[in-house]
């Protein structure tokens, strides 16, 4: 209980929780500059086990914190996925091998399988660079938000008063009472945060029971390095290959078992991992797989499907993760989600802090990330059925077909890998010119696009140009610049981008500027280009293929740009907030006073 | 003076020098688990300047240390070379822009640059992490050779004894005896080691004299950041950009000027900055350069174009690098050429060192490099002249005309690059199977291709399962394993080559498989081959696209090997050594046997 002399502070952000949403958030925060904390129960991360798939999607925005280059060092990628169902002799056979990611646009056509505890690493080494490390352990005891509405609307108030405990090895705790403007609640499914708030979740549990268990498989299994959804007589199993030579096996379970009670509840004690490997066998004949010398984690996970009825209370207190939806593992969302949460959210905290953006701009936080979650559950509810039905075969006719399976797997594709995700029409995202770049859609990511950068002709990625460092990066479709009638054009474009930059209260700061030219590598002259459409020679781009002719070129077909040029505002987490064409800068200024502080 | 009490030491490799070709050496050497020590007489290494262009074949030999990735995030790309030849009205104007690198199979199209002292740092960090240090600033004062020959002879002998003294600040020295098996003269241009043992240059000093600036440029010139060779009326420049936005400009210079002293001698004394920038003003008109705030380095360059008689002694002391060739900077060669002297001669002193090969292995260092130094230098007098030659203009016909150098410039493409290094038939190069891949030539480097995994279909570039790691890498290619006759051979082959490796000293040690089926991914089963030709799962690749169809594929047709297969090895630094049909496994013997221990 707080006494008198209990230490007092105030902080901008106050982060609960350090799995991946936490992180994610604490991390982007702190390299945007943000005053931030973040705590956490535990006294150490997590070692081994829990969720370990990153989706394509999801890698992209890894490297956008420059994170990618470690994930994909240290990580496993699952390039194909491999599927078994019953063959005639009772044992399984290969029924199909088929590309995992199904995301045409992908730029990494792959998922990434690396335990929580190292993808935890990553952030929590990067924070570190920002000087950000979690405290832990420390919980919160109590949470009070204001509701003095004049606290509440100014942004430089601390309406929120937390109170926490740091445990110490004594038993003793530590009191602490924080201010902070803002808190997440990245406190996984049982959040107290939630929970303090009285926010419930809707949707229900399902009887769907798998055990997980992580082990080196020493096996004759030819797809044991793919991802494979077997199907047999016995049961069914998913096999995740990961780092290091590991494995995951995902066995369904009996609602019967040495694992089910007498009253119908799982008794986590009675499950071994030799019993779950046992029931993986069964569903692998005639494939063999050894008793390794130890198993690296095992656990057993009861499939709840539930989204919370509200992401935030009074754009003051956001959960994120796993607090505010579950998911089955089976698609690999979880993690995925939960993170993306906050790298919707960091952004947005940032401008609100910095001055630059209303506070009302929170609200579309819920507005986006909710109805993604209600997509993915109601998503992983026929995904889940699928994978748990019994497979079809001569003796079991309304059994799932593969090819119903199949059809399934790809016509998610998108939404699985996440490249899918679309926000819907907003304050954020405006469709009104979409036609100018038909195929950037608005309120979906950018699309991977190889460029040249005009003064060295050395072939660039667009998205590696588009850093999450809290900017609106502001894209100009010069047209030909070598034609001078189109240079004049970029010269009208400059002033009023110019113009447009000094009625936000931000100025240039909340902005970067690539310039985008379809002249070629033989002609083009960076430094013909207005001055302040390039900050930097490095930031002068044309639509050419390199000088081996293999990679760019074409970009301004593919992203549906005419010869004529556009402007495309992409938000600072990626996506594609609106477009225009060279001539409606005034466009661009009505979307912008839509949220930010003029 | 060496007293009695002087330490006395034995080791395996002295190098002396540690610039790029010692660092190189002592890298390869220490990663190799080499008892090794590395002196040099500087108290610090190269803070700036001196060479700075990697190319092609250079970047894929650092990837095979591991060492490409920091080289690529630290370095600057130069990816186009644009010509500028006299324009009519006096000034310069652009004639062509070109690809800088015109080698078809460079993995690595482009040069880069970087100042050597990063370059420096790089092999100095990775050297640290086997454990091995420069010591410095330490001189050899004697070195001496015993002339016993069952010393010579003996592998286990250390023949060598050179008298050290470590250099101290207060002006004293200590002085140390070393007893060494091998010395490695890496000691530049000037070199003691060469001198010790009277070793002549043979060729002759140019009298092209150039002046090298390095500096951050503002400038109007549009391709400041392209390699640019500029011929004008008023002289020649070569434009090198570089890392963090720098510029290195090359001037020709006058044999007059405030630099030459009356007796035709360069005085460095009289050269300022300014004096050069002023020069390259001349020829860039009418683009402006402006002065800047700091130069980051300078010189003037005398061009020596010279090859030593030998690069060895007995085979117990080599010379690398500067000390055994110079060139011209023009071509970016003597960096490049000094770091693969050191690539080329650190596995086979490995090799002799381990008791794996034969000490006589080791004529194939000067063998393989002194040839290769010639071709430079023979190659180097064309491409000067050409570039200080006057520009073909209305006035001066028999000037250079731009074609004329251009076709030097890309005939040339495949040795400035390295990528065309060939090194000719001996012990270690045997082309009697030539035709069962004919497109891996003999003495040349493997050609980069990207294959699959089979297990995973992860595709993998070649080149990156080839470490520079002293093993020679025995590539089988099956043919399709998929069909059972052709897995049969596959089985032959499995069994005669665990004989052949038995059969030589080193036992297994010194080989890696790597089995490339060309099954499809739809059908291979990596498990289905003989366990002894994959050491891991990851070792067994296939001739097939990806999963997008973007990469991969294609491999046996670009390597010209049949549907039979074909066996490949590798050497230990990447280059083709010998090929043989897969009921030829025999003849492999026999050239294991012209080199290795049995
Ligand atoms: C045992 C287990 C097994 C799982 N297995 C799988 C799997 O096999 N496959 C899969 O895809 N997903 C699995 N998941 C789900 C996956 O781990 C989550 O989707 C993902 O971690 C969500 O991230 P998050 O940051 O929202 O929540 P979490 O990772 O749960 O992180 C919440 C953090 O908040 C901390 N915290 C909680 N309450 C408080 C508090 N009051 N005060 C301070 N700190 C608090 C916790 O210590 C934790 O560090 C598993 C989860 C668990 C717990
Ligand atoms: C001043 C200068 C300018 C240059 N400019 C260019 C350029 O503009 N462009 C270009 O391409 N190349 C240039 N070079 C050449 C390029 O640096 C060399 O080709 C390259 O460094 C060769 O590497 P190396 O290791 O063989 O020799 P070096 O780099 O010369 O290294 C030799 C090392 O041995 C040490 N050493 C010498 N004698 C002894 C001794 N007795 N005892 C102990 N240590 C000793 C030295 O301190 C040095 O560290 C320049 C070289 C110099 C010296």
């Amino acid at each position: 209980m707080p006494t008198a002399t209990a230490k007092e502070s105030e902080i901008d952000v106050l982060i609960i929780g350090a799995g991946p949403a936490g992180l994610m958030a604490g991390n982007a925060l702190a390299r945007n500059g943000v005053k931030v904390r973040i705590i956490d129960q535990r006294p150490d991360r997590v070692a081994a086990g829990q969720a370990d798939g990153i989706q394509p999607r999801t890698i992209e925005v890894f490297q956008s914190y420059g994170l990618a280059d470690r994930l994909l060092k240290e990580g496993n990628q699952m390039h194909m996925a491999a599927f078994y169902n019953p063959s005639p002799d009772g044992g399984i056979e290969l029924t199909d091998r088929v590309s995992d990611v199904t995301a045409e646009s992908a730029r990494y056509p792959f998922e990434v399988t690396l335990h929580q505890g190292a993808i935890e690493s990553i952030f929590s080494d990067s924070m570190r660079s920002f000087g950000l490390e979690v405290s832990r352990p420390v919980v919160p005891t109590s949470v009070h938000l204001s509701d003095d509405e004049s606290d509440l609307n100014d942004p430089h108030a601390h309406p929120i008063r937390v109170v926490l405990q740091h445990l110490q090895p004594n038993n003793q705790a530590e009191t602490e009472i924080v201010h902070a403007r803002f808190v997440i609640g990245a406190d996984g499914a049982h959040s107290w945060v939630r929970k303090s708030f009285g926010i419930e979740m809707e949707g229900e549990q399902t009887d769907y029971i798998w055990g997980v268990v992580d082990l080196k498989a020493d096996t004759n299994f030819p797809d044991i390095r793919n991802k494979c959804a077997i199907h047999s007589n016995n049961g069914s199993c998913m096999i995740i290959p990961r780092e290091a030579d590991k494995v995951r096996l995902y066995i369904q379970l009996d609602s019967k078992g040495p694992h089910v009670t007498s009253n119908g509840r799982i008794d986590k004690e009675k499950l071994h991992p030799h019993y779950l490997l046992e029931e993986a066998r069964k569903t692998l004949q005639p494939y063999y797989i050894q008793t390794p010398e130890k198993f690296d984690w095992w656990t057993i996970y009861i499939i709840g499907q539930r989204v919370a009825s509200r992401f935030s209370v009074k754009d003051r207190i956001f959960i994120v993760g796993d607090a505010c939806h579950t998911h089955s593992p089976k698609a690999g969302q979880g993690m995925n989600a939960s993170m993306n949460d906050s790298h919707n959210l960091a952004w947005k905290l940032t401008h609100v802090l910095k001055g630059w953006a209303e506070i009302s701009l929170l609200k579309t936080y819920e507005f986006e990330r909710r109805k993604y979650a209600q997509d993915l559950i109601n998503f992983d509810k026929q995904f889940a059925k699928l994978f748990s039905g019994k497979p079809r075969t001569e003796a079991c006719q309304d059994g799932v077909s593969h090819e119903d399976f199949l059809k399934i797997f790809q016509a998610f594709g998108g939404f699985t890998s996440g490249i899918g995700i679309h926000y819907a029409e907003s304050s954020l995202t405006s469709q009104k010119h979409q036609t100018s770049a038909k195929n950037l859609i608005v309120g979906q990511r950018i699309l991977p696009q190889i460029f040249l950068r005009a003064a060295d002709s050395r072939p660039v990625e667009i998205q590696d140009l588009l850093p999450s460092d809290a900017r609106f990066k502001v894209l100009v479709f010069t047209g030909n610049s070598s034609n001078l009638e189109q240079l004049k054009k970029t010269w009208t474009v400059s002033k009023e981008l110019d113009k447009l930059f000094s009625n936000v209260a931000a100025g240039r700061a909340m902005f970067d500027i690539l310039t985008i030219s379809s002249a070629t590598k033989a002609e083009v002259r960076y430094n013909d280009l207005p001055k302040s459409l390039w900050s930097h020679w490095s930031k002068v781009l044309i639509d050419d293929t390199d000088l081996k002719g293999v990679q760019g070129g074409d970009g301004y077909r593919k992203y549906g740009v005419g010869s004529d040029g556009a402007i495309v505002i992409i938000r600072p987490d990626g996506y594609v907030g609106m477009i225009a064409p060279l001539d409606r800068v005034q466009d661009l200024e009505a979307y912008f006073s839509g949220f930010a502080r003029i």
